[in-house]
This record gives C-alpha cells, structure tokens and sequence, in this order.
C-alpha cells in the first residue's frame, strides 16, 4: 500500500515524546502538527486518517475508533490546565474560556456547574489577548500558554487535573489518537504505542530542546514529561473518560449515545 | 517580654509562603534564612528556637515539639527532589547524594533498600559540583538546584514524592517548624499557622518575585507553591512521617522511640 497514514498531532509540548520516533517507526506515516480545534476539523473532514484529538471532539463526533493504550492524561495536578480566578469556585460568575481549549473548557463548565453549584457567565479569550487584561472573576488558560503564566493579580490558581481528581479519585484524559471511520492502519496502529514508549526514554533530550523553542526552563519541562503528564490508557484512565463523558452529557456538552470503540484491524477486516 | 523568639527558614522557594508574612503577623520573632542542614545545627545549639528543618533532623535529636497544622510535602510528585539515573532503580550500583539533603537522601536511601531491595554505594555529591560530572549511576538533587536540572544524558529521572506515594499511598512531609525544648512562644505559636494562609493568598506575587531571584519560570514557580507542595500537616500527611520514621529505624538512619510532641503552651506552663 502506497498511500501514506495522515497523522495529526497538536504541537504542544506534552505531546512531543508521543511523535518523536513516530515516523522513523512506522514509514508509512506522513505527521503533520496543528492546534487541537483545527486537528478536530482536520480529523472531520478527512484532510487526516488518525488525530491527537481532545476527548470531547470524539464524544461530538461519535464516529471515530480509539488507539489503545495512548493517552495525554493526568492523575492529580496537570499544571498547563489553570483556571486563574479572582474568587473562590462558589463565587465565580464570570470565566473567560481560553480559544485553544475544547475539553478543558468543558471540564471547567462540569465543575463550576456541578461541583460547585454555579452558572457563570462564559466568554471567549482570544488566543493573542493577554489574559491580565481580561474583566472576567476567572480566566482559563491551558497548554503551552498556561505553563508561562503567573498572573499573580488572580488570587487563585485551580488546577483542573488537581480539582478533577480530588472530585472523583479518578485520572482526567486530556487527549488520545483518534482513527476517522473506515480508515485502515494496515499494521501500523502498534507504532503509537512503541512511539510513547521510546519517546518516554528520551524525555530528558526532548525537554532540553522544546524548553528553548519554549522559553521554559528545562527542568521544569523534564519534571512535566516525566511526572506530570501520564501516557497510558489504563482500566482508571478509562473510567476517569467515561465518567467524564456521562458529565458533558448531563450539561448538554456532549451528544449521548457514544461508546469507547478502541481500533482494531480485526474488525475492519471482518467486516469487509 | 523583649527577647525575640529566633526563628530560622530555609531559603528555598518551598518556604517562602511559610515566612512571607510572618514577622508581621509576630513582631516578637526575628527570621533569619539558612540551608537546611546549617539549620538543624543552628537549633541543636540554641543558636535559633524555632526552625523549619527537614523532618530526619527531628528524629535524630528526639527532644524537639512540633508546630501544628504546618509542614512542607506533597501528595505524589514534588518536583524537587529527584533521583537522576542512568539505570532502572534495580540495577543502580552507586549513587551521589546531594550535599544539601538530609531527609530526601534517608528517603533515597529506603526506596532502594527496602522498595527495590539494592544496597548501591553511596558517595557526596558537593553543592557545587555539576551533577553532569558525575560517575555513579544516580545523583539525588533537591530543591531550587533540582528544579533547573534537565540532565538528558540520564534516562530516567525518578521523582522520590511520586515515589513513595505509589509505594505507601501517603504523602511525605519534608520539613516542619521544630521547636527546642524549653522555649516558651509565648502565644505566637499561632502565628505559623496564620502566616501559612497568608501566604498562600499571595503566592502569585511571591512566585513572580522569586522566580527573577532564582532564574526560573513564573509561571513554573506558581504551579509548584500552588499544585504540587502541600502545606499542611494532616492526618494523612502525620502517617507518612511515621511510616518514614518507622523505616530510617529499621535501616539505622534514625534514632529509635522518639515520638512526634506537637508544640502545646498549656503543657509548658503546667510543667513549671
């Protein structure tokens, strides 16, 4: 089979040790790098074959199968989920959504709703808007944007992954490869997973690197690859997804009816 | 009464919402900021009354009384404190210990003992001395030095916080506000604990201004104050520290059957 595999990853440092060997293993894949909400579109509309989408672009989409064993997850504090906050939870009635953010934004609806019982007011923050100047109570900020900021005006600083896993004891699932309908892997969907395990081996280099592209501190991206982010898809990773998904649906955020579907070439073939 | 009440902190970023509003809060205690080893001898001697030292430190004099409802630990990773290997824990033959630890080099000492049953050598790694340059197979470095170490060229770097949280589901206290017997605080004792509030309010401002002293990323440094140290001294975080105690006993490292004297004024006056 000539027709190289698509791949969409978002270009966000925690996803880097998931791409790094993922061409050298498996020729067959052309990688190309997105934001996460262009991804999804990308992923939609068949301009890619697989994409490292957020998890609630595949409850929306309801069409997709999922890679096993691959996930961008956290259990406790993720640290590049924050929503800055001038009051206390109960007291928050104005957020501004970060642009970027699709399932943190939901996450944070979730728990403002029905962790803390309120229904704040939601705008959208502009991914080139400083968010110091935002008027909002709270500000959420994720990904590579959130780990640079200090905004020490904002007296509060929840960590999403940090409030998720105190709420529910369970991991948060951020993001995983999803695979568009029909699409065949042909042997290649084992790459992933050897992708993250020799990514994995080489965090320290990765970290070097992608800080200075960054403007990080080395350190503190090693620290983030290595003990923040978890990149597996274990039995408490799926049940932090679907408890997750069961929330979104109760708030409308999601369309009900989706199961977790993992890819396998098996069930291709036999329904061909 | 005019004698201050001498107080000595570590001058770690970990510390600084402990201290940061302290003085205030206490006109009668007069701070003075050291590393954590010079710290404990300060309190041996009587140089200082009170000190925020490394909970090892506490065990192997056996005569101090703790500050209530204030420690610095953390529930799984902690960042700062990370064994940089070239080897997988069971294959590490010698280990350079950073010259500033005391308890995290203990807590170093039991993982590979009693979690990973090896008994590698163990050499001192100079506080100025690149970590780069060393030969052993490990190197354990702690706090503000740890936090900018990358170090690519080890393949694994294992964080001792998340350590001991997936081996004893507890968290690790690091340090506390030890007392020296026969000090009198005289009603400030309160002072601590209000300070730790005071300062948590604040650790944007306190993570934006140390992290230009300390060449880190503000952003970084809000996470970790906010996130990743926990500062109080609970229940669970109280049966840590006696699962720690209980196994530096069991490997030496510690002096046996001295028990955990929460500071109390009551039990003063009465014994006058």
């Amino acid at each position: 089979m000539s027709r190289p595999i698509r791949v969409g990853a978002v270009n966000y440092l925690n996803a880097r040790p998931l791409i790094e060997d993922l061409e050298s293993l498996a020729p067959e894949i052309q990688l190309s790098l997105e934001v996460p909400s262009k991804l999804a579109d990308q992923l939609a509309v068949a301009e890619i074959d697989v994409g490292l989408i957020p998890v609630i672009e595949y409850f929306r989409a309801g069409s997709y199968s999922v890679v096993p064993e691959v996930a961008i997850a956290s259990r406790g504090a993720v640290l590049s989920v924050t929503l800055f906050s001038r009051k206390p939870w109960p007291r928050i009635t104005s957020v501004a959504l970060d642009e970027g953010s699709r399932t943190s934004a939901t996450l944070a609806r979730i728990l403002l709703h029905k962790r803390y019982g309120v229904r704040p007011e939601y705008v959208s923050l502009p991914l080139n808007q400083p968010a110091e100047e935002v008027s909002t109570d709270a500000v959420l900020l994720i990904g590579d944007r959130a780990m640079h900021a200090c905004l020490p005006g904002f007296t509060y600083a929840y960590d999403l992954g940090q409030e998720w896993q105190d709420w529910t004891s369970l991991p948060f699932v951020y993001a995983f490869w999803a695979v568009r309908q029909g699409v065949d892997l042909n042997g290649v969907e084992d790459a992933f997973r050897q992708a993250k395990d020799r990514g994995l081996e080489h965090v320290g280099a990765i970290a070097q690197r992608e800080s200075a592209r960054l403007g990080l501190d080395a350190g503190f991206c090693r620290r983030y690859l290595n003990h923040i982010i978890q990149y597996d898809l274990g039995p408490r990773e799926q049940a932090g997804l679907h408890h997750f998904y069961a929330l979104a649906c109760e708030l409308g955020l999601a369309r009900r009816g989706v199961s977790i579907e993992y890819y396998r070439a098996n069930a291709l073939v036999e329904s061909r």
